[in-house]
């Protein structure tokens, strides 16, 4: 194959325009001459790649988790899971990347819905994930032959290249959501994937409360001294939701006592973190938990990087860029990068928000930048 | 404005195929909940996306210099340098990312030409930039003030937000590569930009044989007091010839002296690196030098992460996937993601080998892998 | 002065010995002319500064708990707490150290006593330091104005630099143990000290159930938002009985179980690291909790690097170097720097020692090892 | 053997003192009781232990280069070079420090001397080591098996746990000085030595310009492929005068040019540095190069840790605490911890100081102090 042989991809046009070059025939013929060589010069393209900060494609979006789980559930009836599909997992598709199934440019989003006795099969794959459970119990995630069990507000970080399945030993479905950096793996071209067992064991189909990851790593401050090293992932496999909650009571009671315990007044916040190392629990995703009191609103910031959020529980108002939308429990959406961004509670009760992000990207890459709007 | 006012961008087509469901009338309708809803499931999706091994959407290409140089110097006569176009630089388009000018999914290359007296304005980017030098001399980078002379196989990392412009002080043009992390942050949404001055002082216009980065920062192992912190791109603004020259004779001569020095027989590299740290010269760019032996060959590896090269001096042959090439000076070419890339120097002459690629990303997030084909 | 007009320290001996030059008059005069100039030669000292590895000054010893308290009651008595004392703490004092409060070479070990209704004042030091509980309960330190709780089994860090002051609020006297980095940072000659208030607030004479770092810090894996940063020393300052104890029987459950979680079988072991990255406690000290099952005995390891243990509760047999000792609840003793060490515990019960050590030091530097024997 | 066969080291006086209490027989009962359990309370010690900063042991102290090469030569007369004595090394006594050959708590200094064909014979030890050279030449040192040249103004730092040998390939003499951490290592107990051959091999004996690990490691700001690690002390083990030399008449030419390169007005320093990772050579020993110029002075500091200073050419005169001393070349002095410095050049020459300290301790461990007295 020649590259001659096919038409050029690339297409340039001469236009009048403010540090263009004016069109004349010698433009018109230098481009035809970038196109059949495949080059593209920097002057037509400048504005849109090197914007004067970062514009995104994706835009602010909301789901509503009633009609995602009425979707999801509807799936459950038709559509079976097994090899190959693997997951009865949908994606949340943001309306300014092209319909592809990515909630912002480096995030994927998902709510996964499984049958009372469904197994998902087992597999792994470099991209990172967890699972985050809004409402609903009787679905345990194995991992590496360790099976977590999955209930309202617990946080299931997922590293790559850990063998999963997913088994519901519950009388009902269960829903929850899963969020991935597949996009900016599939982006970077950087993934790998490999398929397991179809069935796990017996033994893995066991339903402890605690996992056995738990039970090495879940105590605070207390590492394990058969476990020397530290994982870039977190080892983790469940942060329960009663730690979590007591975590953000406990700050804004400091707060009312008088001390510096949260992020601005009323607004108490975590971040799920690895214990062997204190960072984020996974390389490229950042999550943590938002309590923000009633009545109280947020700092309005802008961030590098995308973000995307799940109402856990409460009511309030959601602001992002010039979109503005009142949330309940289970609804989903999406802040985009630098797009201003606050929120305020109802008058009627917390509002508490589980949000993930890709900022350990631009951490480890010296890119990261935040700006409070005053 | 609603969502649903305007046309979903998700299309989803039920087919049959493993993995998949059946399609039927439920599935078509679910799929049409999904589109209005902004939601695309798993399964269609999971074998592009999640692919066993990094499938490159890049494609193995090469362009030839004598044919780039040509185009840039027609470019100079009829396209002015100044500000909005910032730049006459003409970039690498690789022909399968849609003609857009993307050399790989995260790196720009460009050939970068100015005209004798000519000044390129001065702005700074969060890009982080370089420029590479296969013939001429006479142009001046100014960073921060800082005058940094550009001659044949000189080397010179551009850390993002530095002031930056360039001068042409010789009476002929002068052609040179640029390299930029713009993919990246384009995809990633983590661009900033500003505009300098229009043009440089008359002190910046000198032409010192060394920067003052050079004398300050260049002396091998040797760090200025008066520096103290370990800046996450290098501070030494030029890697100059004669020091890499020596680099890889100095490896070669070691290798038939009997000692370990190469990487494979024949095969000498060097990585230009931050001395303050040791590390990559920029946090998403890894920049090398290679000198392939005449008549030997290197290894066959896949990487995880995208590379362009340039032919410094010599002739070789070049395999990247399914494509070879017979390259010489100033030829470059592109290896995707995890496709097999080796060469082999002629017989002739020495084979210098430029090469910048993407592998920091992946490193600083533990995603990296290279796996050698024997 | 002139350094002529003092004897000189310096005294040299010709002797008839391996390595060293054979005695005679012109060697004598050397001898007197180094002793002049302040000069000492390799020959004479190597085989003292240069072992072929490290033979501790410092001795296995053994201080028994009874006779700790019955003479830190006896100086609750007689000895007041107050400013230039500061504290009423009892070193121990290792036999091979020449009489100096020191029970290693880097580590300073003592029982701190205080009565009903005493006050330590206030003060800080840069030494790092910390408290460890093995009976009683009713004092409260007070860190930076948060009261801490101390009760049975208790882990208390204290970093360097921070104010603290103690306070019984009970009608009991109290006894605990001090650790502190204070012969290492003498020996360096490293440290700073500064007074504080004679006596601390009384909000801060409140005793509540958990300190504020608890609450901002105590929950599993969690991080407040609110404190970015990752300090070198845990901003944790209690770690409680309740979770180290759940953590090790967890370890000897799992083990059961059939699942590596323990060092050896039937040892398992915890070390009480900083929540914000995970690492030791205290840059200086390591901290740590073992439990040796019923029966069960450690592997027989030397480490470079020196530890003090204190039995928390059980009885057993210890072994360091030539000494071995039965053990119960309170008991004190050292492991010198590569002394070979190993423990059992009886068949009556398990062995819960506390230890702590040195080894972050040389994990820093690079100077770190051990040796298991087989 | 038991400790009480054997008398206490601990000896314990009642005094009449602040902060200590009244003395009386009770407390002497107490004392008694303390000295049989080998105890030693804080309130007698804390004034030495705990001081407000630290008051080195260590004196301010000038050695003069002609008596030590006086001496060191007359030892190269009487004193054979071989195994057991193992070099032809004499330390620096600081005689604060009691007689021992410790220049300062931490650091060991001393001047080598070996004689024409003389070979010192191969071992390794843990502690690290450097050689500097202030005159002379003909001594290669062989470090496993690389012949590395020594000149003046070189310098040739000597990681841990390597093989090395020296030998006097020329007709004269020669003297340098060494330097390491013997001390530290032997006060902390972690040291480990290995003889190695009696005699290093044929072709080690070469006299190469330039040694391997300098043609691989040498060039600046390249690193070679074929040695992806970062050890932890540096991997090139000479650092020739041309560059120090170049790189400090490089800052005073930038300063005079009007642009910040120095430290403070004419003084320009360097820091020999390990290229794969910009830290210190060593990982406990800090070593760097000072040039003030003719008639200035440097600040005046204070820092936490020791240093030794050989002065390498010129003239000036030196503060040391309440010290004061006129210095030529070779003289070499002892800066102790916490000691005001500083230093003035003559107006008849530049003054090079060579210096090495004891910095990167501190620095690892999070206890390093600078203070600027103004």
């Amino acid at each position: 194959m020649t590259v001659e042989a096919m038409p050029s991809p690339v297409r340039l046009k001469a236009v009048a325009a403010k540090g263009q070059p004016d069109p004349s025939p010698a433009l018109e013929q230098l481009y035809r001459g970038f196109e059949s060589e495949l080059l593209v010069p920097l002057w037509t393209e400048i504005g849109d790649l090197m914007p004067q900060n970062p514009r995104s494609k994706a835009m602010p979006h909301l789901w509503r988790w009633d009609r995602l789980v009425e979707l999801a559930s509807e799936a459950g009836r038709i559509v079976p899971v097994g090899r190959g599909g693997e997951r009865r997992a949908i994606a949340l598709a943001n309306p300014g990347l092209g319909g592809r199934p990515f909630a912002t440019p480096t995030l994927w989003a998902a709510i996964q819905y499984l049958m009372p006795d469904e197994n998902a099969p087992e597999h792994r794959h470099t991209q990172h994930a967890f699972r985050f459970v809004v409402e609903g119990e009787g679905v345990w995630t194995v991992v590496n032959g360790d099976p977590v069990r999955m209930s309202r507000g617990d946080f299931l970080p997922q590293a790559g290249w850990n063998w999963h399945a997913h088994h519901n030993a519950a009388s009902a479905p269960m829903a929850w959501i899963d969020g991935l950096d597949i996009p900016f793996s599939y982006y970077t071209e950087s993934q790998f994937f490999e398929f397991g067992r179809e069935r796990i064991g017996t033994v893995e189909m066991t339903t402890p409360e605690y996992s056995r990851s738990e039970r090495l790593w879940g105590h605070p401050g207390l590492r394990p001294l058969s476990q020397p090293d530290a994982p870039s992932a977190t080892p983790l496999l469940a942060y329960r939701w009663v730690d979590t909650d007591r975590a953000l009571a406990d700050q804004l009671a400091l707060e009312e006592e008088g001390h510096a315990a949260t992020l601005s007044p009323g607004h108490a916040a975590v971040r799920f973190t690895n214990p062997s190392n204190g960072r984020d629990v996974l390389p490229t995703i950042r999550t943590e938990m938002h309590r923000i009191k009633r009545g109280a609103s947020t700092l309005t910031q802008r961030e590098v990087g995308s973000s995307v959020y799940q109402v856990f529980d409460g009511t309030g108002s959601v602001t992002v860029g010039d979109k503005q939308w009142a949330v309940q429990r289970g609804d989903m959406f999406v802040v985009p990068s630098w797009a201003p961004f606050g929120v305020k509670a109802s008058d009627a009760s917390n509002l508490d928000l589980f949000r993930f992000g890709d900022a350990p990207i631009f951490e480890a890459l010296h890119a990261y930048r935040v700006q409070t709007d005053r």
